[in-house]
């Protein structure tokens, strides 16, 4: 069902290694790219899961930049635009698209609250018609937790109405059921519907949702893969799944995801997070790598 | 008794006036700066008031250039730094010390929800070390209903300690007189504690606070500055100045004094909002205009 959508299947909501200074490990970051891809995933850069907000415009385009370079396809590439301001996020939407990216995952602007409907249709109707092409194609970010903003679904419609082609799904990390499926309904049969909560991904594919864009997929990307490949046969490796965030919740996901990548790769620098974030030992990402596999992910 | 503090007085929460495409309108702005400062406060620009989130740190570099070519003197002027990132902050603030203005004022990166105190400060201690130089001067702000995060005041004590001269206060936007409270306990004999909740001034004043930077100041700054010039006789214009900020509640606070500022000068362009905020009729801030001066202001 899913693979009439624009976009479909499992990304990788990746986390971003940074050098002891602090800089992104340009040479690591192309490597676990290519890592998620050689798995079966795309790879969503600068996300929340990225620490996308630490990264700066200038950051983030020559880090698109490195991993293309590297040999990442940008076809399997969605940059985070995570500005509040129309002018940047248009710099950086450009830049995206000048390189192929398949699509960029765009955040409202996430300091003001209380703003109506149309004060964020008039927002992303702004950024969209100044990025000004024809190849832009845009998924919404929806996360409450982290934005004080619920996106409404009559938003989705609206935006992929007025720029068809262009809008062409949400991101959805609410883990509110309820909210995903009025999103699956506003989406109707042209959008592509991914939620970040890796526990409903089955549930997702089987309301004609499109698939996910997992931080977890850092970690268990092959377990995440398997059900969309086969819904139908998915009940099984979803449980585990559910069982792994259970492991995982109760750390700080960011930096135990790092701490995981860590233990698994034996490089420590993984560990490292930017400000305000704190980082975690290695010893608690071996801890959580041993629950994982004894789940059997 | 606010005298001996590194800041004091009003500072006027500027209003960011916009051209009808949306640019930011530097004649008006200059002018519109002029004013408070002949008036008797300073200005501080890009904070909530100002809509700084939605203006791009080019935009904020290049305005602050041109009210100060316009004849605002620096010493009057605070920008607002509102980045989540540290490289970005670290050059708007850069070209804010080279203008020799007053201080800066930085919010917290207000993406991440949750983060510790030691995750803060060392997101403070970045950008400060970054800018790297002498003449820096710091204000925090605290903001909690739009950032979702609340500063510590251990917090402010720590920076102020680590950076003395340099962390020099905090503008508290809480309207949390508890919190105010701690901040102005924290502060001691050497810290500025602005509120910017205009029906603190007196208390902030009473209890050693620096004094407000205030949204209202664009409307009613002589009812400020008067708070501010003799708090002894204060309380009258105090009780005036709540009942002000009485009738402003309900209404979107920015465009609400936009309205206002296009009622009273006639300038139907003042009334102009970036997305994602909305607009209100000019009949809003008349209707306003009017309550204000009917409880004498």
């Amino acid at each position: 069902m899913s693979s009439t959508r624009p976009l479909a299947g499992v990304w990788t909501a990746c986390l971003t290694p940074f050098a002891a200074d602090g800089a992104i490990d340009h040479a690591r970051f192309a490597e676990h790219c290519k890592a998620m891809i050689a798995e079966g995933s795309g790879v969503s850069l600068f996300g929340t899961t990225g620490e996308g907000t630490a990264i700066s415009p200038e950051e983030r385009i020559a880090a698109l930049d490195r991993v293309i370079e590297a040999g990442v396809a940008p076809e399997r590439i969605i940059p985070g635009i995570g500005f509040c301001d129309v002018p940047t996020s248009v710099r950086v939407i450009e830049h995206a698209v000048r390189k192929r990216c398949a699509a960029v995952l765009i955040l409202p602007p996430f300091y003001m609250k209380g703003v109506s409907e149309d004060g964020l249709f008039r927002h992303f109707a702004e950024v969209i018609e100044k990025s000004g092409t024809a190849e832009l194609r845009v998924l919404l970010y929806n996360f409450p937790d982290l934005t004080g903003l619920v996106l409404p679904p009559s938003l989705l419609r609206r935006l992929a109405d007025r720029y068809p082609g262009t809008v062409i799904g949400i991101k959805d990390s609410s883990a509110d059921w309820d909210l995903s499926q009025r999103y699956l309904a506003a989406a109707g049969a042209d959008l592509s519907v991914f939620l970040g909560d890796e526990r409903s991904l089955l549930a997702n594919l089987r309301h004609g949702g499109a698939g996910t864009i997992a931080g977890l997929a850092n970690v268990i990307g092959p377990a995440l893969l398997r059900v969309v490949a086969d819904p139908a046969k998915a009940d099984a490796v979803q449980a585990q799944i559910a069982e792994v965030v259970s492991v995982v919740t109760g750390h700080p996901f960011v930096a135990a995801s790092k701490s995981m990548m860590a233990a698994r790769t034996g490089h420590a620098g993984w560990s490292n997070v930017r400000a305000p974030l704190d980082a975690l030992p290695a010893e608690v990402g071996r801890t959580l790598i041993g629950k994982i596999a004894a789940i059997g992910l």
